[in-house]
């Protein structure tokens, strides 16, 4: 845990918090850096300023999760507003020890800029004074584990052909995944810089995806996420801090025990065709309500679906095809479970195309073994899904994350040595 | 004013303060949409639960910046952390009466997004629930005024072209300018689209640009942007709510009385030649601190600069080619302002190019004239200053913002009538 005391810029008024956040840190190492409970905490502006009645005017800036611990950061930690996903591929002459090397440094470098400080070569460390939940957690794709002379685990591989895939080489694969995310743009655009330059002379970049989420404060911390057609995204994740979370998305054997497994899909979204359905028939593509969240079968959005519950002319009220239903695998008699932490990417179209956008969602996926768990989902949704309509996958990739490091470890150390 | 009575949605955290907006925005009719004390209040999280020590968890959603008053919001109002501007052009068969119908939709759905309320034929109304200080700007260009049979101001013209510009078509011009801003990406997002199907029958995307500057609650309320290279960049801008700015930017005569000129220039940064520079000629190029944003002749970012000071070696502090000396005009015995509005931009490179993205600033500014006011100072950039070695404009406009308009009015009425 690097306790920010040396800081070379001004005080400035997120300072207490990062400092507090600082102290907070160390008392959270033994759960890891994926307390979500802890960093909930820290994020409740209430809290930040006990006694006062007046909070912070910038509650959010100097907020710091923690680095090290047995998780990697980024994984159960709440989704921040912001994100950029790079994925690098490593130089031709770049061989163990170079692997090696180029994840000390960048391990050095998020270690600091997590934390509110300038990375080693900061060019700019006026834009690293507000960590605002900066996390950064890395994965290897199989290219890495090769070059650094270890047997890959036998489910990092891309994923097999669906019929629904569309994939542009633009948006696949790649040795290295850094996801950069913070609660302000601003942050993570200069957090990826820092290692993008720690990378260069090791790696190229093979694609960058940046998405949002709603910006901090907009609505309620732990708010499921709503994305751009307009639907509750992520309602029946295994909550965070919770033992299912961690038998759901944690492994807990082998080299990466302690780490997890990431799907990457980027996944088009038609939103003028969407538009174009009726509301009826956007609901009933993925069995739940656009406004509340909750299960066509009624209730709110923690009511548990009722899929055996039909309507008057006999038709099941959560639709067979319905995304929800599939998804869950109701009628297959099977049943996986993954954690689903997206971001929104909406971008200037091609001139001239008359869009208004390209747009989709980042969709990430979190899951101890994506072979027993995504792939049976994704399968099931390939088949039949009313949502395939609207939606296009076109890129996909697959990578390992190691689990956290300890103060002078670097990132997958235990993975790689 | 509308009041946001009969709202389809469920009750929800930022209600609250939606309710309040609506309220005070009422009262701040006499002054203007543009009130820019009274939307501080309504931002600041400690005055929207008075009485109560612990702030809502979600303080930026609900806030509604009052739509109707003497001038439009979006430019006296505090600059929200993300913006889309949508430049359209008027289909070939839109005549007079046309283009007073598209701005009578866009004002009412304008009016009503703005206060948290749904578009009229909103198809995802949720994602209009919390305006997070949504602000919908209009500006004319030549082309619209012509359209509606009304002579433009002999200042509405695109610039001239400059030495250091490299325009790409792609990103000039235009009929119609809207500046979309809120607090919150996924507002934006659902905004522009709600507008842009409003117009959809009337008029064809030029160009659409997105930016953003820090997330609500990351620094404190009223702070300087800090751009991409990471510099304080705002500074000197005249103080929104103060007499001075008033006389800066708001024309006091002619149909576009209340109003004023909008330049939109795209602007790339060289961010990789930049990090190149030592600290040393980055701070020269401007003439400011890249810590505190200082002058270089000492002081805080408030102390005025002193043109005078030399070095030991008799040579000014702030050198005589620096961005500061020369937009200022301190060696031309001339001296003109603007307001700055910018937004930072940065997105995906082009596949293959290496980069990590491309990025730079829309710069926005509004004067009163920007022939008397704007060209003078671009001028003096255009021939000497030394931040042109990393900056190269690439898109360019000018738009006449018309005044506000009261209930019931459509924005621009009083100008096209
Ligand atoms: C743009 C693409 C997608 C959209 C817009 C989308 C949207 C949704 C929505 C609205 C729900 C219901 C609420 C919730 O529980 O989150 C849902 C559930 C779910 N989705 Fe997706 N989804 C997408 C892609 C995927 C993909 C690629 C997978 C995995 C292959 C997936 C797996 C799931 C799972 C497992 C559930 C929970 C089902 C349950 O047990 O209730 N989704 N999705
Ligand atoms: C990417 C391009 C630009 C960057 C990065 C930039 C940056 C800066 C910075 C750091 C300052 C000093 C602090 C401040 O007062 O804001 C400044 C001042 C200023 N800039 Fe720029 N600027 C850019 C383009 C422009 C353009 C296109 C114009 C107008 C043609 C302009 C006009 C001004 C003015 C009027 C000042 C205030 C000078 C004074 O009176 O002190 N800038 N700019």
């Amino acid at each position: 845990m690097t306790a920010p005391q040396e800081h070379p810029l001004p005080d400035r008024p997120g300072r207490r918090h990062l400092l507090r956040a600082g102290t907070l840190g160390v008392g959270a190492l033994g759960i890891g850096a994926a307390g979500a409970g802890l960093d909930r905490a820290l994020r409740d502006p209430a809290r930040t300023e006990a006694g006062s009645s007046r909070p912070d005017p910038a509650p959010y800036g100097g907020t710091a999760v923690p680095f090290h611990g047995a998780h990697q950061a980024g994984v159960e930690t709440p989704a921040p507003a912001a994100a950029t996903l790079l994925a690098l591929d490593l130089r031709e002459n770049v061989d163990r020890d170079g692997v090696l090397r180029m994840l000390r440094l960048l391990t050095d470098d998020a270690a600091r800029l997590t934390q509110g400080e300038p990375a080693l070569a900061d060019t700019e460390p006026e834009l690293a004074a507000e960590p605002a939940s900066l996390t950064v957690t890395a994965g290897f794709g199989p290219g890495l584990m090769a070059r650094a002379d270890r047997p890959a685990p036998e489910w990092l591989a891309p994923l097999p052909a669906f019929g629904i895939d569309q994939l542009e080489e633009q948006w696949c694969d790649g040795d290295l995944l850094l996801q950069i995310a913070a609660d302000d743009p601003l942050t993570v655009s200069h957090a990826a810089r820092m290692l993008l330059k720690d990378s260069r002379a090791f790696a190229t970049i093979r694609w960058s995806q940046t998405g949002f989420r709603r910006s901090p404060g907009v609505v309620r911390p732990g708010s499921t996420l709503r994305n751009l057609f307009g639907q509750l995204d992520g309602t029946a994740n295994p909550a965070p801090g919770s033992e299912h979370f961690s038998t759901v998305v944690w492994r807990d054997e082998g080299p990466f025990a302690g780490g997890t497994s990431m799907v990457v899909r980027r996944i088009r979204m038609d939103l003028d065709g969407w538009d174009e359905a009726d509301r009826g028939a956007r609901e009933a593509a993925t069995g739940t309500r656009l406004d509340s969240g909750a299960p066509l079968s009624g209730g709110d959005e923690t009511t548990p679906a009722d899929f055996e519950k039909v309507s008057a002319n006999g038709f099941p009220v959560i639709g067979e095809f319905s995304h929800m239903r599939r998804a869950r695998g109701v009628d297959d008699g099977e049943h996986q479970e993954i954690y689903r932490r997206p971001y929104n990417y909406e971008h200037a179209p091609s001139p001239g195309s008359g869009q208004l956008s390209e747009a989709g969602q980042v969709f990430i996926s979190f899951q101890a073994d994506p072979v027993a768990q995504f792939l049976p989902i994704q399968r099931r949704l390939d088949e039949l899904d009313l949502l395939n309509q609207w939606t296009t996958p076109i890129g996909s990739a697959v990578f390992a994350i190691p689990p956290g490091c300890a103060e002078g470890e670097f990132l997958g150390q235990s993975v790689l040595e």
